[in-house]
């Protein structure tokens, strides 16, 4: 029956204010383009995944866009969460979802807003995965880190435990929150730690089973919630059960307490794409490092300097290393090496306002 | 009869692109608010000057913008010049307009486009410019300077020839262009040197007779334009002579060759606000030395940054010394040190486009 595919559709994305908001995630933009993240997402599975074995679920605000953007995946394949609960609750349901007519099926685990550059890279790293997940191992893609990146979390891995057509598969022994500078320096000299991309392959069962040790009321709640789904109390169990979960992620709630966990190294050009400086050093810039979005740049002695326009011309003269994002309701100026603190000003404008621009 | 005034009301004010466009000069432009340039002008002259007895010198295209923003102003008051040929010709057909009826008035001309902080200070250069005019010398306000400035011509002075209520009337030896930077900090050091504001007191005959002298054509012309003004004659003498005269500054044309110059030297508060770091040096800034005009601007680690906004809010997350003008069709981001260079933007727009934003 071949892979399947839980795809949670969820977060904002505040970093990439004010182009992202919370009508408008990141999911459903086009960056780099011209597809979604979304799009490019099931687009990059496609060769892996059947789309009636894709599962996108996301939230009641979003269904809508989900729908007419991924015309390939059945309806009934776009799961609405009645409120943000975080991945693990989502991938849960969705991993219970397949259960119920597939007990053993491997799936996969992807985020709908991240960036691949290399498809067919990603491709090898997931087929080295499924024969591993098959054997009842919690699998997780690693990816190579290029960088003493402090925005991700990190992965120590251990011995090596399976091979698949040259790539080692070895143990997971720890997940780690986002280090600060110093210790990332030394996770990346150590050679023993690759990044967290939440990015998962196991069997159903497996994960299911984990969550009925690690996460007992989720797996309890879930697994009414799935009975319910075919029959008409589907709604009113969902509306019912549905805000008794936490919010907790899976990497939180499962994968740092369980024990068979195996990591496939995979360098496929992966970013989460988190902020602007992290999307303009995915895109192809001119001889003097700028690049526009949706517009006409006049630069004069500019360099470095990403322009997302919102159609209209942006003249700049005398600058690099800035983020120009134009939209139709606000500006936002950044320096580029500050483009992880946008978050700053969407958390102003969510407390003293204005409200609209959030 | 007292004095008359003569505003030369052209120039688009490249510098201050993308606010300021061929279409929306500088001196019809609400800088810094909430009168325009011109406005203020008009302001600043009516305690000397009664409105009938100033003269507005502009081109077909601002001749509707220049009426209504100046209801006090005679319609007969503005003059419309068939093209631009620079001050020389526009003061003099001033001059010569006033002669008709008052063949030995004193007169004033004051650029449209410029600003002055301390309007009394400014008055009592005029007032002891007048006695001065009246002797037949062609009088000019020159600003004590205050910076090294490579923006603006100067003025060499030489020895003392008259006194007004304190303010000391000295000879004017020479005009001299801009210059660099170099030679303008040796002009402040020697004390010797004030910066041409293109502000003169004359009467109009001693203007009249320098302009036979030293540009026999011109005068000529305008001649036999004043001698068709209240004839039906007007129209078609305008349109047959005006194209033959030359293209030439009233500094260029006359100052620069004329003898018997005397210098007023005035300490106001001026500046010609020629371009976007000259604004906003006269603005009221924050705590940060930031400022906004027309709109919310969300500064997060952001200094010395003028935000010129078209209502729209605007963010900026760690920069320092910008300035950012957002208008309808087009946005600015520039270093405030490199500000004069906003001309260059403008340059390459002209030659290639989009024309529509020149």
């Amino acid at each position: 029956m071949g892979l399947f595919a839980v795809i949670p559709a969820g977060g904002s994305g505040t970093r990439l204010w004010p182009a992202s908001r919370a009508a408008k995630p990141k999911f459903l933009m086009p960056l780099p383009g011209p597809r979604s993240m979304l799009q490019a997402t099931i687009d990059r599975l496609s060769p892996l995944v059947p789309a009636h074995q894709m599962l996108v679920i996301t939230g009641g605000a979003h269904a809508a866009s989900v729908a007419r953007q991924l015309p390939e995946i059945p309806e009934e394949n776009i799961v609405v969460e009645p409120s943000p609960r975080g991945t693990g609750p989502a991938i849960s349901l969705g991993a219970a979802l397949i259960a119920r007519h597939a007990p053993t099926a491997v799936m996969g685990s992807f985020e709908a807003d991240h960036h691949v550059t290399d498809p067919a890279a990603f491709h090898r790293a997931i087929r080295a995965a499924v024969p591993v997940a098959e054997e009842g191992y919690l699998v997780t893609i690693g990816i190579t880190p290029t960088a003493p990146e402090t925005g991700y979390g990190y992965i120590r891995v251990g011995e090596p435990i399976a091979q698949h057509q040259g790539t080692m598969v070895q143990r997971g022994l720890a997940f780690k929150e986002k280090p600060d500078r110093a210790t990332a320096e030394a996770y990346l000299a150590s050679g023993q730690y690759l990044w967290n991309a939440s990015m998962f392959v196991w069997r159903v069962d497996t994960l299911l089973a984990a969550l009925r040790t690690f996460l007992p009321e989720v797996h309890e709640i879930l697994t009414a919630i799935a009975a319910a789904w075919d029959t008409p109390q589907r709604e009113a169990r969902l509306a019912d059960l549905w805000p008794r979960l936490p919010d907790v992620t899976i990497d939180e709630g499962i994968m740092e307490h369980a024990e068979r966990i195996a990591v496939v190294p995979g360098s496929f050009g992966w970013t989460d794409l988190g902020d602007w400086d992290a999307l303009a050093r995915v895109l192809t810039t001119d001889a003097a490092e700028n690049v526009v979005i949706n517009g006409h740049h006049i630069a004069e002695d500019t360099s470095a300097t990403l322009v997302i326009s919102s159609g209209r011309p942006v003249a700049t003269l005398g600058v690099r290393n800035l983020v120009i994002v134009d939209t139709d309701d606000v500006l936002l100026v950044c320096d580029r090496t500050r483009a992880q603190e946008v978050r700053r000003i969407v958390q102003r404008l969510k407390g003293q306002g204005p409200h609209s621009l959030v």
